[in-house]
């Protein structure tokens, strides 16, 4: 699972690339059929909303689920990855965030780089993410808006007084609003433009760490489950994490992908 | 300004009749431009966003502007509201809903008629909205949702312990949330379907009273400014008011549109 020179040149451009259907029908109802003990696990790996009980993010679900942990070595996200960030990779983050129907809250304007720097001292941005739909993804169930080439830009500081709070049972950033200035974001916005990917369960979207994006609550009746694999390269390993392990993987060797149908066996 | 028989079986059945451009662009740039006076106003009239100052509504803005004066008599707005309803009209609302930029925050799923029958007493659902666009409306700005055909049902009461808030200053309803329970919600839209009309300024969305709608939060760097007329027929004025004249005019004489190029004159 090679991609193209025009793939590669599209995901340098813009720092996002769609990928419709790339997983198929069987694959995601696999996928969807496991979902359910993901999210019944207990205990802080599993975020909830701030205003309701519905699981926000399924964090680190490959250490308690074999479907999951063979999901997270899948060579159509991990070979794609090692090709664009140049050689061998490991995962940072691997998680599932549900967005779920009528509950699903806002994510904010963020970097995922800025967090990864700051907190877990993660060197380089030379980082990306890869985000699976398991569900359905349309204008009325919460798409991530990004915005397009900002990875360009590299890292950008936070602009206000902007303080994590240490608390990882309910997502912090959503309680804190943006790491940016309304100020800022209009004009990274207004220079770059935005794109909201939208597609069929299976599609993926690949996005550089550095890329900024966000999304809107889903007041929908359909759930916006998305899977995300952070793949690092092995030499840019974190050196200073401050946050709980499932937060900020440790296993820095690199990941070997597994076979093209490692779902379905 | 009369609507084609299509366009009346479209609304008919729909609920919902989107008209691109029905203003032009030198119309819009005036409303614009006395815009700031409007939301200037002090006092109850401009309704402020529950979490910033921003204004969310600015109610009555035809008492303090003789440009809006004439806007609310628009002959546009005022012969297919006739048309539609079979006679004489007069205004039971206007308001400008500017969901600004970064700010503007949810309205939740919701019939307009609901609220006109149990706080204002309008006998019959004998009522339509008209919605103008003074911003482009796009998939980032937190375009209107529409249940399309919803209006058929009539009006949909309270299915859960809904109780008003009787808090003018700041919108009751958002902190309130919906009036129906989620599982409402999904039996409604996925029977019916959504639309969420997009266009340039100057367009207008018509929908029924008794139509199902809602918008999420505007996140985006784009202001989603928008003027609703609120016409209802002069035998149909409601008979039991609990809110201040502002929220629900008491001039129940017809309106008499004015000419075409009333805002340009």
């Amino acid at each position: 699972m090679q991609w193209t020179e025009e793939q590669l040149k599209e995901f340098d451009r813009n720092g996002v690339l769609y990928v419709e259907r790339l997983f198929n029908e069987m694959e995601i109802a696999v996928l969807n059929s496991e979902l359910p003990n993901v999210l019944r696990r207990e205990g802080p790996v599993n975020l909830k909303e701030r205003k309701s009980d519905s699981i926000r993010s399924a964090i680190a679900p490959h250490n308690s689920s074999d479907l999951y942990r063979r999901l997270s070595k899948h060579p159509r996200i991990i070979e794609p990855a090692i090709q664009i960030l140049g050689g061998p990779v490991y995962l940072h983050q691997f998680k599932v965030n549900t967005k779920n129907a009528h509950d699903g809250e806002i994510w904010h304007w963020h970097q995922d780089y800025r967090t990864w720097f700051e907190d877990d001292g993660m060197p380089k941005p030379n980082v990306i993410n890869a985000a699976l739909f398991l569900d359905e993804v349309t204008e009325f169930n919460g798409p991530i808006m990004f915005v397009v080439g900002s990875h360009k830009l590299g890292m950008i500081p936070s602009d206000k007084n902007f303080q994590r709070i240490p608390e990882y049972g309910r997502l912090a950033e959503d309680a804190i609003g943006s790491p940016y200035t309304n100020e800022t974001i209009d004009r990274l916005i207004n220079k770059h433009g935005l794109i909201a990917p939208k597609g069929p369960a299976g599609s993926v979207v690949f996005f550089h760490g550095c890329t900024l994006h966000g999304s809107v609550p889903n007041m929908s009746p359909w759930n916006r489950t998305v899977v995300f694999w952070s793949p690092n390269r092995t030499n840019n390993a974190i050196t200073a994490p401050t946050r709980p392990e499932y937060l900020a993987l440790q296993d820095f060797s690199a990941v070997e992908p597994l076979a093209d149908d490692c779902l379905l066996d």
